[in-house]
C-alpha cells in the first residue's frame, strides 16, 4: 500500500508540470475552465490591473483608515506571526483582540522589528466588518470566475498583514482567487496527491491569549480537551528526520506582487509568506503592509477530487494504524465485512 | 486496504447523480467544460439534428452505397455480436473480412436473425475506408467540442451494425463524443471509480478465423502466447458469485436515438448494445442498421484522473495479489524502499 501511495505522488509529478503556468493576460472563462478542470493552478499576471480593480490604486492607508472610521476590529494577534499552526505539538489558534485599523496600522509599523503580528480576522470579514471596502475589491469577484463558477463568490476576505504574518501548511473546501493589492505574497503549493508527504497527525486544540497590558502571550489548551488534524511540517525548513516522506514532495513556489492574481485550486496544499509594500502614493508613503484579497467559491463534491482525497486519507490513516481516526469507521455507518 | 477501496466506490456514488443528465439544447462549450471537468457524462437529445448534421437525413442505404461505390471494406465479424470480448476464457478479438458496404447490408438484413454480426472495423475508418462520408459526419466534430478541447478530434470512427452487435464492457483512454444516425444505442456506464467492482483479470489473447466458404468461425489462440488485462462480466446477466464486487457496482443506463449525443467522458467503463432503426425514407425502407459516428478527442493526462486511475490499479493488483503486473513494479524502473 506504501508503494502505492509513492508512486501515486510520483505518478502525477510525472503527467504534471512542476511549475505554475503564468498568464500574461485575463483568461476567457472557457480557459480558466480548462485549469479548474484539471484542478491545477494558474498565476494571471497583472490579471487585477486588467481588471481596473479599484482597490489597487485606492487603498492608501489615509483612505482606509476614513473608510473604517474608528471602528473596532476583530485582529488575529501571534507572537510569531503564524496564523493557525503547530506550537510545542499544540494546534493554536490566534488570539483575537479589537483594535481599529488606525491602531493595526501603529502596530504593523512597530511590528516589523518585533516577534509578533497582527492581521484581521477570516471569516468572511468583507462581507461584515469591511464591507466598505467591497466595491473596490470588486464585490463579485473576477468575472472570468464569476461566468465559469456561474455564481458569485461565497465568501470574499480582506487580509492585511506585516512582514512576519503567515499561515501553516493546509488546505482549503474552497476554489480560491487570490490577489495581492500592496506588497507581495509568496506561496508554496503542493497537490492533493502529495497529501502522503505530510504526515498529517492529530494535535490538542488550544487558543493564544494576549494580555494587553503587559503584551504578553500564552497558550491556553481548550478544555475539554478537542483535537483536530494538522500538517506538522514547516516547508521552509522541513525535518526529513522526523518527516522523511516530504522529501518525495515537490512544492511549487510562487510569488505575487501588487495586481496579480491566484488561481489556487480546491484542496491544494498552500503555505503562504508575505513581503510588505508601500501604499499606492508610492515608497516611503504609508504604513509598509501586505494587503491581499480573496474570493471563495464553492467546490464542486461531484467528480472524482473529493472522493480521492477521502481515499487518500483513509489510505494514510491505515499506513499509519490510525483508522480510528475515520469518521465513517467510528459513527459505523458502514458495515463492509457484511456485504460481502 | 479492501476497506478503503469499498468506501470509495461509495463515497463517490455518494457525491455523484446516479443518472444521466439529459440536456435539451447543445452546451455552450463553457456549459460542457463543466462535464469534462467533473469526468462526468451528458446527454444532448438532438443535438446533432440541432447542429444540422448532414449525416442524419443523407445516409440512405442507397446513398452509403453509392459514396463506397464497390469499395471492399475491412468487416469485423464475430459468431455472437460481441466485439472484442472474453470467451471461454481468451480474449478474442473479431476476424476481418473485407466486404463491400452492399455486401454488408445484405449480410445485416439476413443477420438479424442468426448468430452473427458484422460491423466496419475501428481504426479511425472515418479519415480511411469511409473518407467519402466524412464531410456528412461533421469533419471537425461539434462545435462546442472542439472549442473546448481546443483542437480538431483526434480520431472519427463510423459503426454499421446489426441487432445483435454489441461492445464488451471496456475503458478508453479518449474523451468522447458519440452521435446515433439511424437506429438507437444503449449504453451501460460505470465510473472509472468502481474498478473495484470489475474484477479485471488477464487473459491469453486469440483471434477469430473465418471461413467464408462454410461460414464457420474458429478461435485461434496467438502463438507466443500474448495476456492482456480484460473485464469479465456481463452486464446484462452479472454472475455474482462468480464476480461478488460488482454488486457495490451502480451502472448507468441510457439510450440514445438518432440524432441523440453523448458526451462519455474518458476512462469511464462502456457497455455498448443496440436496436436496429429503418433508413432516413422511413419504416419498411432500406436496410435495417444501427448507424453511429463517434469522435474522440485526447484526453488530458495532468490533473488527477490520470494518476487516480493508476493508484486503483495498484491497488486491485496489490489486493488480488497479482503485483508482478504492475508495469513499473516489474521494469524496476522504481526501488521505493532504498528511498526512505
Amino acid at each position: 500500500m506504501e508503494t502505492a501511495l509513492r508512486r501515486f505522488v510520483r505518478d502525477y509529478q510525472g503527467l504534471n508540470s512542476s511549475t505554475v503556468p503564468e498568464l500574461e493576460a485575463v483568461p476567457s472563462p472557457l480557459e480558466f475552465a480548462r485549469y479548474v478542470g484539471a484542478n491545477r493552478p494558474c498565476v494571471i499576471r497583472g490579471g487585477a490591473r486588467d481588471q481596473q480593480l479599484p482597490a489597487l490604486d485606492r487603498w492608501t492607508d489615509d483612505y482606509l483608515v476614513e473608510k473604517l472610521a474608528e471602528k473596532a476590529l476583530r485582529i488575529s494577534v501571534t507572537p510569531s506571526g503564524n496564523a493557525d499552526a503547530i506550537v510545542n505539538g499544540v494546534f493554536v489558534e490566534p488570539a483575537e483582540v479589537q483594535m481599529s485599523l488606525r491602531h493595526l496600522f501603529e502596530r504593523l509599523d512597530v511590528e516589523q522589528d518585533e516577534q509578533e503580528s497582527a492581521t484581521p480576522s477570516q471569516n468572511g470579514n468583507m462581507a461584515d466588518e469591511y464591507v466598505s471596502l467591497a466595491e473596490d475589491a470588486g464585490r463579485d469577484g473576477p468575472a472570468f470566475a464569476r461566468e465559469f463558477f456561474g455564481e458569485a463568490p461565497d465568501v470574499a476576505n480582506i487580509w492585511i498583514g506585516g512582514r512576519r504574518s503567515r499561515t501553516s501548511l493546509h488546505k482549503d473546501p474552497y476554489e480560491n482567487i487570490y490577489t495581492v493589492i500592496r506588497g507581495s505574497k509568496t506561496f508554496t503549493l503542493l497537490p492533493p496527491s502529495e497529501a502522503y508527504c505530510l504526515h498529517e497527525q492529530v494535535f490538542p486544540h488550544g487558543r493564544y491569549t494576549f494580555d494587553e497590558a503587559s503584551s504578553t502571550f500564552a497558550v491556553e489548551r481548550t478544555s475539554p480537551e478537542v483535537t483536530l488534524p494538522w500538517i506538522p511540517i514547516d516547508p521552509l525548513a522541513p525535518d526529513l528526520v522526523e518527516f522523511p516522506r516530504y522529501a518525495l514532495a515537490r512544492p511549487m513556489r510562487v510569488t505575487l506582487h501588487a495586481g496579480d492574481q491566484l488561481y489556487l485550486p480546491a484542496m491544494w496544499y498552500h503555505f503562504v509568506e508575505q513581503d510588505v509594500g508601500w501604499g499606492p502614493e508610492g515608497p516611503g508613503k504609508g504604513v509598509k503592509a501586505a494587503i491581499a484579497i480573496n474570493h471563495w467559491y464553492d467546490v464542486r463534491m461531484d467528480g472524482h477530487l473529493w472522493s480521492m482525497c477521502m481515499l487518500q486519507r483513509r489510505l494514510l490513516l491505515a499506513l499509519d494504524g490510525r483508522e480510528d481516526e475515520d469518521p465513517a469507521a467510528s459513527s459505523g455507518e458502514e458495515d463492509d465485512d457484511d456485504d460481502l
